[in-house]
């Protein structure tokens, strides 16, 4: 075999996300472009969002656990609008800190997501940031012809779901601020790790958007918090809804917390982070729905929508 | 009519993408992800880019400008497929500095960019940047099923045709940084304009895209220089490639700083930014190919593929 020509850092890095890109459409990553055949009958569902160092992660967060958040938070969109992923691309601006070690373990990252969530690397763009590092991806996902979930469906007398706990997320990232606040919260190793987790690494509900398909009116991911979330969605859909506090479901690290600090339910409800998927249906659906979601796992409840008074 | 709630910063930039997203499955930029209908008997071509402010383009280009390159860049990727323009989704990480009236202008860019091309705002994301402003588009477009061009596709004894001329962007980029260097080069006012405006905004050959897709064995756009990209393509394909350099077509602005520089003529084939369509073809499918290109404009040039012999 011939010696093969020094490769350059960006030969390199591209290199380490091959090994990723197996679907036939991603041309092994030696193309300008990707190319899906969508299948016959199906909308396309996009959507992007981007994570950058020091303001969606921390700089020194594991590389796995980034590549993990950048994708997931894109397929919490794809799961609460009911598609079933298709692929994705991925921009990475990499800050001069981020050497090889750095890459290959976010390649790991989105490499095991790529598999676990059945949502394969198409593409993408790898260039050199003198900020932070930054990641941007779009995702894509299918949907029957005109079946995505819209946020404006819900109507008047609909029942309000999520599909698990509200502000583990938020809390976890107080922890990951400053652990001393665990202290008083009066939470062990264990509730700790969890909160943190639930912070670090998303569980978006891939698993439950043909349940959603089915039976929501109306869905979104819990992103910037349940309150402004459910707001916006009432909003696109023209009602208000009415939520109990008692039935907003917590996990008990949570409800430990909040029990020493009653102030910590307002994080709860507005810190955002939770990629639930927050929708509505009519109330003789909610059964069956729990039912399509409990293999599934995760607690869902529900409170109801009301015509807006103001 | 009732006073709004006061808008959040967020909410402030999110409305001035509300006016471009027109198409009907951006839902107003008011849902968590776009839908598209895909043709029937088309696939669905992906490509995403991304610059970055003191890397791709200056911190104080116009606003307008950086849009237009950040669309612009991922619109010559879908022409060198040979597909159609479909729409985008835009991650946009503002730098502080970037204010409301440099959104506006970014905005604005892009508006006339998507109407001119025919590729409409699907969605996306803003986020806040510590460090510099970064733009990561994902661009989308349709081919026939299977017909998308790609970089693997040349044979021994095609073509090489490009289809405009080469390095007026990398000498662009010298007089961007540095004015006076247009003194030995003899450029007038005009040439120099032209140089850096062909810099600052490229020009996506998105018009001839359908050519490049009834006649090209292989495509690809130059965006790295001609030298390196021309690599890249015969890699891909197997092949190896002769270009004259007589026969590599130069601007008159660029023809006359190289003949004050000859050095500059290396720079012109490897400093990148063309975008211009590199492609190869049977010979006999040059003439059609000229005339199907005239009337977007441009010259096409052509030198020949040989058989791998390293």
């Amino acid at each position: 075999m011939k010696q093969a020509e020094p490769q350059s850092g960006e030969d390199r890095i591209i290199a380490q996300f091959r090994a990723l890109a197996r679907h036939p459409g991603a041309f092994g990553l030696n193309d300008d472009a990707a190319a899906l055949h969508p299948p016959a009958g199906c909308d396309l569902v996009l959507t992007a969002d981007a994570v950058v160092a020091g303001v969606h992660f921390f700089a020194d967060d594991p590389p796995e656990a980034v590549a993990r958040k950048a994708l997931r938070v894109n397929l919490s969109d794809l799961a609460a609008k009911g598609a079933d992923p298709a692929g994705f691309l991925v921009s990475l601006a990499l800050a001069a800190s981020a050497g090889e070690p750095w890459v290959a373990g976010f390649a790991r990252g989105l490499a095991e997501d790529a598999e676990r969530y059945a949502c394969p690397l198409l593409g993408g763009d790898t260039v050199k940031s003198p900020g932070p590092t930054m990641v941007s991806i779009a995702a894509f996902g299918f949907v029957p012809n005109d079946k995505m979930v819209r946020r404006a469906g819900a109507r008047v007398g609909d029942a309000v779901v999520v599909t698990g706990t509200i502000g583990d997320a938020a809390l976890g990232l107080r922890l990951r601020r400053d652990a001393k606040v665990a202290g008083p919260w009066m939470l062990d190793a264990a509730a700790r790790e969890f909160l943190i987790g639930r912070y670090l690494v998303p569980q978006p509900r891939n698993a439950v958007a043909v349940a959603v398909r089915r039976h929501a009116s109306a869905a979104m991911d819990v992103s910037d918090g349940l309150a402004g979330d459910l707001e916006k969605l009432c909003r696109a859909s023209g009602i208000a809804a009415e939520i109990r506090l008692a039935d907003v479901p917590l996990s008990d690290a949570a409800r430990s917390a909040i029990v020493q600090d009653a102030d910590l339910m307002e994080a709860a409800l507005t810190g955002g982070d939770d990629y639930e998927i927050l929708c509505t249906m009519a109330p003789g659906q909610v059964t069956s729905f729990r039912s399509a979601t409990a293999a599934a796992g995760g607690p869902s409840r529900n409170s109801s929508t009301g015509s807006r008074s103001s």
